[in-house]
C-alpha cells in the first residue's frame, strides 16, 4: 500500500517534470539553429526537412513507427570523398608499399613491381588476377583485429594527396549533420557501401557516428580457427565472398537489415538499385542522390567518371523526382576543415 | 540574451526536475519486484546478476561502455524449445504437405512421398541431396516477403505436437526475462542461430523483443530482379549461402556484428566456438549454458541427442567455470503457458 501510494506520487510529480521538461524542449527548440546548417536553402534541404516531418508526425497519413525508420547511406561519394581513386585503394597500394622490403622477389614482379614504382599502366597490365592478388596480399593472411589495427595505424598517417588531410576529414560535413538530424528523429543509420565491412568499421563510429554493427559492405571471407596456443581467432582469407555493389546492395540490406528502408542517399550507379528498392515499398520513401559538381571544393564528374559513375541513376532520378543534392548550389560547406 | 536567460532558466528548472526523476527512479527500484522471476534463486542466476552489476558499475574495474555491451543468444534449444524436432525443419514439412496438392508427381517421387506419407526413413534415404531439394522447394522460389508471409501464416495455425501450442510460446519464459533484463541495462541483444535468418526475423521481434537487424542466422542466396511490370524484387534461390553454425557462429557475429561480444548463451556443441570466442576477448565476460534436464516440463537431453547435442561444450564449460544452467533446478516456469 505505501508502495503504491509511493509510485502514484512519484506518477503525479511526473507529470509535472514531463511538463516542465515539454516546456524546456519548445524553448530550446525555437531557441536551436538550423539542424543543417552546412546545407543551403533550396529545393533538396526542403526536401529532406519535408520527408523528416511528414513521417514523423504523429497520427499523420505517412507517420512511421520508429522500429522501421531506417536510413541507408553509400559512403565513397555519399559519405566522403572517392577522387581522385577509392580511399580503399590507396591503403592498399600502401600497404603493399610497407610490405615490400620484406619481400625482395616483388622487385622483380608484377603487379607488385609496378605499385613499388608507382607504374599504374603495369598494374593495369596485370588485370583482374594482379588486382585480385593485390587485395589478397593487402587484406588477408591476418587476424580480423590485425587487419583492423592496420587500417586504424594507416588512417592515423595517411594524407589525402589534393587536400592534405588525414582522410576521415574527406567526410563531408553536410552528410554527418543529415546523420545526426535522422538520429535526432530515430533514425536508425546505416552504411550500404561497396567498400569492404572491416575497413569501414574501424572509422565508421567515430567519423559518422554509425556503429560497427550497423555498417554493411563487401567481404572477404574469414575463417575461425584455434591459434597455436589455443586461443579462437579469425583469420581473413585471401577469398572474395560478398560483393555489395549494384545489385548486391538490396541483397545486402536484405541479409544485414532485413526490412526495407525508408530513406537511401548515393552518388553513383552502384546505388541505383538500392534506390529503387527502397523507393519500389509502400508509404512515404526518400531517395537522394549527391551530385558532384564542384570542382574548386571538392570535384565536379558524372556520365563519363571511371569512379563513382552517375548516368542511368541519374536518368532515372530525373524522370521520378527523386532529390539531386547539386554539391556547388546546395552545400554551403564540403568539408569541415574548409575555413 | 532573451534566448540565453531562457535556456539558463531551464537549466536550472531541468535540475530540479533531474532530482525528482531520480527519487522516483530510486524509489521504484525499492519497489520493483526482482528482474528474473522465473529463475530459481542459485547460482547460476546470482552469476548473471553479478556479472551485469560488474559491467555497469560506473567507474569500477569492469565497466563496460554502452555501445560494447554486445549479448548474442543461440535460438533453438535456447530461446525456445527445439524438440521433439527443430520448428523450421517442421515448418519445411508441412510447407511441402500443402504443396502438394498441386504436384501430383509427389506421389511417385521421393523424398516427397515420404513427407506426404509420414516415413522418416524413405526421407532420410534420400540423403543430403534429399534434404537439400526439400529445403529448396519449401524455402525458395518465391520473393523474400511473400516466404516471410507464409512463415507467419504458418506459425499463426501451427501448434507443437507435446504442447499443443503455437511455437512462439514455445519460449522460454527465463530467457524472455534475461533478454529484457540485459537490454535494460543498456546491453543490445542478438540472436546468433543456426535457423534460416529469414525464418527467425518473423518471429524475434514479436517473442524476443529483437529486432530484424539483431538477428544473425543461416542463409541461402537473394537475387535482385526487375518483376514483369519493373518492379525490383528479391527472390530466394535454392542454393545455400551461409551455415551460421559451429565455427560459422564466430564468423557471422564478425560479420554482422563487427566486434565480440561480452555474453553468450548457448546450449549445445553447435554454439561452442561462439562460446569460445566470446570468452576469449579481453575484460569480463559471461558465457551460460543452457542444459536441458527437465523431461516433464520439457525435454532431457545432452550428450547422445541427435538434436542438440551438448557433449564437447559442456566438458569445456565444466573445465572452465562457465554458467550452466540446469532447467530443473534453475527455471522456477519454463513456459509462460504453464499453470
Amino acid at each position: 500500500m505505501v508502495v503504491m501510494i509511493t509510485l502514484l506520487s512519484c506518477a503525479r510529480r511526473l507529470a509535472v517534470v514531463v511538463l516542465v521538461m515539454l516546456v524546456c524542449i519548445a524553448t530550446d527548440a525555437r531557441a536551436q539553429s538550423d539542424p543543417l546548417p552546412s546545407w543551403n536553402d533550396g529545393a533538396a534541404k526542403q526536401a529532406i526537412l519535408d520527408f523528416v516531418a511528414r513521417v514523423t508526425r504523429d497520427g499523420g497519413p505517412d507517420h512511421v513507427p520508429t522500429a522501421a525508420r531506417i536510413a541507408v547511406f553509400d559512403n565513397d561519394g555519399t559519405l566522403w570523398a572517392e577522387q581522385p581513386v577509392y580511399v580503399q585503394a590507396v591503403f592498399a597500394l600502401d600497404r603493399i608499399k610497407a610490405l615490400a622490403p620484406q619481400h625482395p622477389e616483388w622487385k622483380k614482379t608484377q603487379p607488385y613491381k609496378g605499385v613499388v614504382e608507382g607504374d599504374a599502366k603495369a598494374i593495369a597490365d596485370t588485370g583482374e588476377k594482379g588486382i585480385a592478388e593485390l587485395l589478397a596480399v593487402s587484406h588477408a593472411g591476418m587476424t580480423t583485429e590485425a587487419f583492423a589495427k592496420t587500417v586504424a595505424d594507416w588512417l592515423a598517417t595517411a594524407r589525402h594527396p589534393r587536400f592534405r588531410q588525414s582522410y576521415d576529414k574527406l567526410a563531408y560535413q553536410p552528410q554527418i549533420e543529415l546523420l545526426a538530424y535522422l538520429r535526432a528523429h530515430q533514425f536508425k543509420t546505416f552504411i550500404v557501401s561497396g567498400g569492404g565491412v572491416e575497413f569501414m568499421r574501424v572509422f565508421a563510429e567515430t567519423t559518422y557516428g554509425i556503429p560497427p554493427e550497423q555498417v554493411v559492405g563487401s567481404s572477404g571471407v574469414v575463417s575461425f580457427e584455434l591459434g597455436a596456443d589455443g586461443t579462437p581467432q579469425l583469420v581473413k582469407q585471401p577469398k572474395i565472398e560478398f560483393v555489395d555493389d549494384g545489385p548486391g546492395k538490396p541483397v545486402g540490406i536484405n541479409r544485414f537489415i532485413g526490412r526495407r528502408p525508408i530513406l537511401a542517399f548515393g552518388n553513383s550507379d552502384g546505388d541505383h538499385q538500392m534506390l529503387q528498392y527502397v523507393m519500389a515499398g509502400p508509404g512515404a520513401r526518400f531517395a537522394g542522390i549527391v551530385h558532384h559538381t564542384d570542382s574548386t571544393r571538392e570535384y565536379a564528374y558524372d556520365r563519363s567518371s571511371k569512379i563513382g559513375q552517375l548516368d542511368k541513376a541519374w536518368d532515372e532520378a530525373t524522370a521520378k523526382g527523386w532529390t539531386i543534392v547539386d554539391m556547388k548550389r546546395d552545400w554551403r560547406k564540403v568539408f569541415a576543415f574548409e575555413p
